[in-house]
């Protein structure tokens, strides 16, 4: 990806649920980004929103033409929101078509294929462009065999009490301190964000249900083959009204030795009140944690050993620190903000708590 | 469907678990069956090999040249048979283009949609028959939204403890025996054979993972349009390790009121045994079942009111009713083998339990 240059398609999205596509590269991805297109917030920069190190700079324009014209141009669009259901708003089509005509590849998770759109394809087709969509799968249709998992690797699974709070974060920050520390440790993505970040991986919401449990099942032996500690981004909740589904099939597809728990304090429902008078309460953590033990037992042993909290609801630093202290007293396990307050703590815990699936003892 | 009249391709699988659609449509179906086509069961008749009333003379054939000079000849040919992970054995394609040329439609539940395969569409469109796929997915990709339920509907849901040992047939025995005593009942199919049988419903496990739990929604909304008693066909067990995220769906889309566990006394692990030394075991009664209410209530509250045993492993009735009672005893629930010993008594105490829900209390 020598030279690729990303703008980032946000369009009112920047300080909702709906951006975090869009934060997710520019947080944890390695591509440099020429500026992110939201003209809601239009004129400014990504750090008047989010303390994002090293993309503190990045522009915030109100156009795509804002950016055409600059010296070292972007050479992708990529779209940086994931709207409930996947599908493109008709709104976006000039912009991406403009996109293509100036010479643009695009990139995009959404579960409407941009390839499969006549008027895109044609489109790319005449420009000589790539049309890339993260969220096709493209392994094979596989029914899961229970495989066990390689000798000396430890597989860990984040699970949580709610989507969109940042599970995939926290294994991107756990890889980045097991990494640090000279673990040999790999990041596997089940989702369109963390496989635009990392490159590969299996979006696994958009295969077909039958073959959810195998395709993950694939992936995770595709990391194994890479590491010592396999750390499996998680998708939903198993309480979720809509996505508990996937959340079930990474866990039976994965069998992760160990799981790790997040959860957003301040969140009292799911997001997602579609409809009047319901509303689905956010699960108390210690029976979750136990539920998720039992119910990954189910088909393979699997323990809950870290609570990654997301406490951006709470602004005061100390108040997050107290609420912290006081999950672990509640649980029983090691807790932090991995983002907020960095990884290397939860993941001296984690190592801790799976090195001897790794380690070989002295003497055998 | 006037006139139509099939002849089922059951190769090979007249005797085991791949020939459940085959038997499924004999048993369920409506239409006229000219023959069932296994070479290694040939020549024959179903009632040799399974008890179904109305069927027992239904002759089995080598081949399907033996049914085309017939002066009945089928007009259509249903593959029988569902493989593990859904694909077109290659020894089928010269039936079935055998079938296209003499005239036949083709009815299939498979993965791999025949309707894609150039070949077989090609032979079609020549001559002129219709390839009809009943496992692709027709509806709209909608996510769950977390709908109530019609006032006055009882939905009732399918589960158990492994996937092929019958829920279908349960399902569709206790709608038999409702509308036979005047309640108005509706069978929900969530598979290719349900779907083959009632000529509507959703291929749940053939749908994009993210969708799952919104078309199990729908098809439910379309069950309590037509019935007050809604029964949904279930797929898999909530612990089987390539199945449990399709079951998991199915509960947390349907948010049943209430459940019928299926169950196969005698069966000791799942039919899963793809890898040396891995076994997965089934589970217990009275533990499972507290597990489904616990996990179905993550999202709307559901209560196990009765257990239906697949005694098909008991070949003596008196032995197969003894462990009737004992299920009783050790559930605390009404249980019954509504294949063999009639869906009545089952359907009076899934009413009871259900009633409530159904009829307005006087005065109201």
């Amino acid at each position: 990806m020598g030279g690729e240059r990303l703008v980032i398609l946000a369009e009112g999205a920047l300080d909702d649920h709906g951006g975090k596509t869009a934060f997710g590269v520019l947080r944890y991805g390695s591509r440099p980004v020429v500026a992110v297109i939201d003209s809601t917030r239009a004129p400014g920069r990504i750090g008047d929103i989010r303390r994002i190190p090293g993309r503190m700079d990045v522009p915030i324009v109100a156009s795509l033409e804002d950016v055409l014209a600059l010296p070292d141009p972007p050479t992708t669009l990529l779209i940086g929101i994931a709207p409930t259901g996947g599908r493109l708003p008709d709104a976006w089509r000039p912009v991406l078509l403009r996109a293509i005509a100036a010479g643009l590849d695009l990139v995009s998770g959404l579960h409407t294929f941009l390839a499969d759109d006549p008027e895109l394809r044609g489109a790319a087709e005449a420009a000589g462009v790539s049309l890339h969509d993260v969220r096709r799968p493209t392994g094979p249709r596989a029914t899961a065999t229970g495989r066990a998992h390689r000798p000396r690797t430890a597989v860990v699974l984040a699970v949580g009490t709610d989507c969109g709070i940042g599970k995939m974060s926290v294994m991107l920050e756990l890889r980045e301190a097991a990494v640090r520390t000279g673990d040999r440790a790999a990041f596997v993505a089940t989702g369109q964000t963390g496989i635009m970040i990392e490159g590969w991986g299996a979006p696994v919401d958009a295969v077909v249900a039958d073959f959810v449990q195998g395709t993950v099942e694939r992936i995770v032996e595709q990391g194994e083959e890479a590491a010592d500690w396999v750390l499996v981004e998680g998708q939903g909740s198993l309480d979720h009204p809509a996505y508990s589904s996937v959340t079930l099939g990474l866990i039976h597809g994965a069998t992760p030795h160990a799981m790790v728990m997040v959860h957003k304090p301040g969140l009292v429902e799911h997001d997602f009140a579609h409809l009047p008078g319901r509303s689905f309460p956010i699960a108390p953590l210690p029976g979750f944690i136990e539920l998720h033990e039992r119910i990954a037992g189910l088909v393979a042993p699997s323990r809950v050993v870290a609570i990654a909290l997301n406490t951006s609801r709470i602004a005061d630093e100390e108040a997050a620190r107290r609420l912290i202290a006081a999950t672990e007293q509640e649980t029983g396990l090691p807790a932090d903000d991995v983002v907020r307050f960095g990884p290397d703590r939860l993941w001296a815990a984690v190592r801790e708590a799976t090195r001897h699936l790794v380690e070989v003892a002295p003497g055998t």
